[in-house]
């Protein structure tokens, strides 16, 4: 049986891990039947969101990790406390949590930098040729943590020109994509689908998601 | 089209609404082409508990409507501020939450008071004939509010003999059922099941979840 970590951000789309996209994450890994390890670096969240007014919680702080579990059912660990090489599969969920908490992108931009404990662990299932599988926001942390040292990595964050644009500066190529497909980059084994990127509905989310796992899995038993 | 209020009660399984339970709930109601509004209480939650170690964290509070949102992606509203004449059906997903924030059941056990918001919007969906689906320990509250009122009141929380007796003890019958299927009781147009009070998996959770949901739309449109 396939051993798959899937990297959270945090519990909730504007602060954190985007629910949807991390649980529609775990049920087509369940229903793929491999075993499933949820990581999360153990470190304070950027900020705290309110999700009803979408206003910042002044005063308010959170654990990247100890929220993260909440969405793992209390099986979550520090990221610093694994090797990706434990691992057939890996896939980052999006939500604001990738560019706040595993990387700084929301705020700088082309400027940001990676959390080094989440670069080191891309860098190292890269190196190892172990698939790796992004959804909604996060291959634009891919493309700066592998933009420059691959050939031609192709990554997708759906159509939106700017973002596409990020992804290329980073050294990465864009390929836009719609919601129910992904994009599968053979040559590096990296796999991106654009989730809420795109939307409209959590339906339509699962079904690129879906896809995605199960190319991955195809992918790591390859 | 139909329209369904998902009642939560927080987010994170150990202080409010199962985080998978409410996502599939979304993901089959969303596949049947309907409309979604979530509800929740606009008030503290009863505590914040650690998802790591599983321990309370003292001196924190959160709101059960924001942290709701967070499942909603925004769209939550406060339960008292709707009428459950507006829905054509109601679900209500598990989590400790709802034997926390939405009652009293976790502390109280049969001696349980249930929020009155959410009282009267049970009792006002059940007289109006609108159907009502009740998911992993939520039938406990089911059979508090309605047990006593109703004629035969059949449900299920799987086959945990000690919840069953609190079932029974409301007034309410409890029925044994496996996770991957429903108990419907056509006269009183209530639906439940077990979840992840069998688990063992999101997988198997998601099949039980799916079926209740296409048989509560049909239940509505009938």
């Amino acid at each position: 049986m396939a051993k798959v970590a899937v990297v959270l951000s945090g519990c909730g789309v504007n602060d954190g891990s985007e629910i949807h996209e991390a649980v529609l994450t775990l049920l087509a890994l369940d229903k793929q039947g491999v075993e499933v390890q949820c990581l999360a670096p153990d470190l304070p969240q950027m900020h705290v969101v309110d999700h009803i007014n979408g206003e910042p919680q002044e005063g308010e702080t959170r654990n990247v990790l100890v929220e993260s579990a909440r969405i793992a059912r209390g099986e979550a660990k520090a990221i610093n406390s694994v090797s990706a090489r434990e691992f057939d599969a890996v896939v980052f969920p999006g939500g604001f949590g990738v560019a706040k908490n595993l990387c700084d992108y929301a705020v700088e931009g082309t400027e940001c930098t990676v959390n080094p404990d989440v670069a080191n662990f891309v860098n190292d299932a890269y190196k190892s040729s172990i698939p790796l599988g992004f959804i909604c926001i996060s291959p634009v942390l891919a493309a700066k943590v592998l933009g420059e040292k691959t050939d031609d990595l192709k990554l997708t964050i759906g159509n939106d020109s700017a973002t596409a644009a990020d992804v290329e500066e980073f050294g990465a190529t864009h390929v836009n994509c719609p919601v129910d497909d992904c994009v599968i980059d053979k040559n590096n084994r990296v796999i991106s689908t654009p989730a809420y990127m795109l939307g409209p509905g959590i339906k339509d989310v699962d079904r690129g998601i879906e896809k995605l796992v199960q190319e991955i899995v195809i992918m790591a038993s390859g």
